[in-house]
């Protein structure tokens, strides 16, 4: 089976994510192909490399991830795809891959990565405004057949890569600001559990708000209460419980959170 | 072929619908999976159990349905998988599959609960906050590679069971409050063509709004009007005519209906 | 491999969408379904028609698109199902197939249309609200299993036609409305270069506002700025670079587009 999924900013109502389908099927009918999402905020890179870090992973060693944020489309960036890992990714040279190219470097795992300059694996005609179809898809779809990699283009190791806000030491703890707020109002940030010496003793600021401890699920506290979480994905989340944080808090990317020891 | 299907209160602008994609397909590469929906009202298992009621008996027999809406993730509320009928569900027994337990009953077919007890058939490590990826879409993808249910756990005969807001007999006919809005407006009871004696002398009340009879389709009656009709489900529903019943009336789910005979 | 595809206004959230993957795959087990759009705005048959003309040439030849935008649903409008070119559609006869077949007459490919009216491919009980799920998706399944065409039913020729907004000539060059507003507020026409003599020279004029010649990509202008330009399916598209044209503006489909030359 060869599995193929999809990550843009193009929202679910428009034609361009079943276009992407209707070129990879033309090309590999055998493929499998999952939605990750179509609802990045318009032309937010870091919200699709922030995606594309929580799921892939999930995936069955090979899968081919096209992802599609892509304000620079029809200017000089670069089409690229990857081997990262046991993952393989299409997409433009924005810095989309920027988290799953650091993770497999931490994990020491193969990294490889090309420049997509060989036009007979995309489509004939390629529009200056939808790369997402004319080139992305196709060769997407032909690594999904089997293509190596490197057939599709020229080997670069000098991939543009995105600053990510990661958690800062200070003299009492680490301060890191929120990177991504999720569908329920969560925030979430980069600090990790290995960087917390005492879940019970730690104290979590956010817009003048002091989160004493830190819970496992959202049901140890009651409904409305601020509460302070690692996610799913590792990280600490600020949330509110059965509510929205970042209404709660009107709190937004880019706001500062801390995190110190009593 | 083996069909899952994913409905959840996630949203389907976040990671997680397309991390249960590939949680499933990294243990049951051959399997079909269907989003019915990631836009259930959040922790709304009503809505939820409504909606697996409309949908999934539509599917193929064997297929596996996972749910969902779980405000009690990482609390002592169990983990269940049950088969109901020709289908079978993987959620939390928080009461999403009462209206299918129930259908089964009352149609004299087979009924069979475990508690997901059995950790071998669950991700190595499970989350407080995510039991959709750490276990539900585990479990269902092994009952979809053909694990036997009873293998997945323990049985069980005590699920928990929503009550559901049924029609209730007045002197003059039937009470019922709407249980679900739709994206069009239109506003759902649970009342059957079965207990109303007369569709043309009938009259349906709500929001001190009366409807003279009932109408078998929309086209019958001009833009703008108040009609009542039995929807896709088999359930009355009240609607506007290629309008918005809940904007029109203002109303919402637990709003009383009332249907009398003349 | 079959391939079916599905485009409708029932919205992502509801139970219809659902509904219909499992009529399908009940009666075509094989068959892989990818979702268009759910979020054609409520009946507007023009929108999905825009939609079904920008995806399906791109899909495999053979797949069969189902299109369920249905105001008349239960009035006397036919159900019918058409081999356009290399493509199939199932859907009312309103006009949404209108742009494909069009485009199949001039490319001189095979046009055959057929009148739905042979329940033995219908669900057993067909409902007056709900002919996606219990005319549409069966047709569509039994033709993707290879029933022919004509054995669903009976051929017609005269299908109900859209009268679709095109270009006009004026004394200076063309006009033509706002056909489509998409998710980033960008509005297309149906100009098409050829109409264009000269892409530098040309003025474009919508809401009072001037465009002075057209790009080829937004990353030619900076951000915020109004630019002309053809879209990814070849019409000219009113836009702004990283914003909003259609809120900038003030703009909706129907409002006037005036192309001249210097």
């Amino acid at each position: 089976m060869n599995f193929l999924t999809l990550t843009t900013d193009f929202g679910s109502g428009d034609d361009e994510a079943g276009v992407l389908k209707g070129v990879i099927w033309s090309i590999a009918p055998g493929a499998q192909i999952a939605d990750l999402s179509h609802e990045v905020t318009r032309h937010n890179v870091l919200e699709g490399a922030l995606l594309l870090e929580r799921c892939t992973p999930y995936f069955p060693e090979g899968s081919v991830h096209v992802a599609v944020i892509d304000p620079g489309v029809g200017t000089a960036r670069r089409a690229i795809a990857a081997r990262l890992g046991g993952q393989r990714f299409v997409g433009p040279d924005n810095g989309l891959l920027t988290l799953m190219l650091r993770r497999a470097q931490t994990l020491g795992q193969p990294v490889e990565i090309v420049h997509l300059d060989r036009p007979q694996y995309w489509l004939p005609a390629v529009s200056d405004v939808f790369h997402g179809r004319d080139l992305f898809a196709p060769a997407a779809a032909h690594l999904a057949n089997g293509v190596p990699l490197r057939e599709l283009g020229t080997p670069i190791n000098d991939p543009l890569l995105l600053t990510i806000p990661e958690p800062q030491r200070t003299s009492a703890g680490w301060v890191c600001p929120v990177v991504a707020v999720d569908h329920f109002g969560n925030l979430s940030t980069r600090i990790r559990p290995e960087q917390i010496e005492d879940m019970g003793m730690v104290i979590v600021r956010i817009k003048g708000r002091q989160i004493h401890g830190l819970v496992h699920t959202f049901g140890e506290r009651p409904t409305g209460e601020l509460v302070a979480l690692f996610n799913s994905a590792g990280f600490l989340d600020i949330s509110v419980v059965n509510g929205n944080a970042a209404q709660v808090l009107g709190a937004a990317p880019g706001d500062v959170v801390e995190v110190y020891s009593l």
